[in-house]
């Protein structure tokens, strides 16, 4: 019997929406735990648990009151041509290597940077949010990687399983139009799968690059997590991927590989 | 009760392998019935079916026999300097509006092409692949909104069923390694969620932009369909989308909103 004959393996994507708010401390492994018993769902091994990185973030201490950020004579000035908050650009302009793009398209101020962890984004990631009652900058994790494998082994140890973990971040992209997630911290898991080498049915070599497999799930996450509703989590079921220790930092093309920098 | 405490609804993703080489001619929507029947699995309304581009260029006869293709000294020019198929170049200029990009990465050569239904893809998605016995070009589907439409017609006909269809591509990024799956042709559904305006839990107005639902749903889809196995079909059951005519078009950002053009 052909492979393609058998009964094919399907994927569940199981949202764990949250009855609180997360703080400053919070352990994220006992928030998942309370989210998994209310919805009468469990982990299991191979399954890979994706969260937004804003609640990783959260958890962390990662957040800026703006009434702290004094904005350079820079930021101001981008902020005025924006008519965004300079203290907000003070502090994507602090989390950035670089500057890449600077625009104002449809009326808002648009800055495209590379992170201090090499990630391109807009803002550098920085969210304005309502946290614990008032409006907060929050920050991407300093580390994602090890926010990602820190959760990882927090699941291992409280469900004795063996799982993936993805910190996913909504991202904008050039040419489309709409949000889509990325992974930006990855543990448990090769985020690509390379085919290249290998032969679809006809013995014809497949001579597509890499799978990005991580941005795969992390996307899919995306249809049911940080939506309207407070759903941070989202346990994706039957995946098949490479186990193993692996780095979203692998997801970032090099820069003398990439035609748009 | 909380909407977020209530049992939230998962997502299914049900790949639909073909025994069967897809040829020019061939009936698309009679092909997913015997994928379906085969897997003991139904289509029922609100699913929304994905399908890769290259089964429906085959079925369509979007195919083009490279002895046929007379390159210009342009297209030897570039394929020269890049180790790539004269012949392969020529089609890919034929499917251009204009060239974005002309590089050699890593040995390689890409050209990055606007095409003529205005998406930005790499070599205007034309592809060199075995089909029938020989190798041949196969170009993207002439307009893929009216062969996603055909197919949820046909679909809708023989079933029974209103669903949305998203005929998808694997693609490249800028500034990230590995392919993901986007959407290039929709019917039944608006590809884009506009959630600004909106309020979160905290009621603090969300400020993200649109989120690429059709995306979103083929970069899943893209989890089990297209790698090794023959398996150019995907069922994703339980998405949250807005029902109504849309374009894939909508998806591509104007040229004039755009930082990397």
């Amino acid at each position: 019997m052909r492979r393609g004959m058998q009964k094919a393996k399907g994927i569940s994507l199981i949202p764990v929406p949250l009855k609180d708010e997360i703080l400053p401390g919070d352990n994220l492994a006992e928030k998942l735990a309370g989210g998994l018993h209310h919805q009468k769902a469990e982990l299991i091994s191979s399954d890979v648990v994706v969260v937004k990185h804003k609640i990783v973030s959260k958890a962390e201490g990662q957040l800026v009151q703006l009434d702290a950020v004094k904005p350079s004579a820079r930021a101001r000035a981008w902020a005025r041509q924006a008519g965004v908050d300079a203290r907000v650009v003070q502090l994507v302009l602090d989390e950035s290597r670089s500057v890449l793009r600077k625009k104002v398209v449809a009326g808002r101020g648009v800055l495209i940077t590379e992170t201090h962890h090499g990630f391109i984004c807009a803002n550098s990631g920085v969210d304005v949010s309502n946290v614990d009652g008032g409006v907060k900058a929050v920050l991407l994790p300093e580390d994602p990687d090890r926010s990602a494998a820190r959760l990882r082994a927090a699941l291992q140890k409280k469900f004795g399983v063996s799982v993936a973990v993805i910190i996913s971040d909504s991202s904008g992209r050039p040419w489309r139009e709409g949000l889509t997630d990325v992974a930006i911290g990855v543990a448990g898991m090769k985020p690509l799968i390379d085919y290249r080498g290998k032969r679809d049915p006809h013995g014809y070599e497949l001579h597509a690059t890499a799978a990005a497999t991580a941005d795969e799930v992390a996307c899919a996450a995306g249809l049911v997590c940080g939506k309207l509703e407070r759903t941070p989590f989202c346990i994706v079921r039957g995946v098949s991927y490479q186990a193993g220790k692996g780095s979203a930092r692998e997801l970032v093309r090099k820069s003398e590989n990439d035609l748009f920098r």
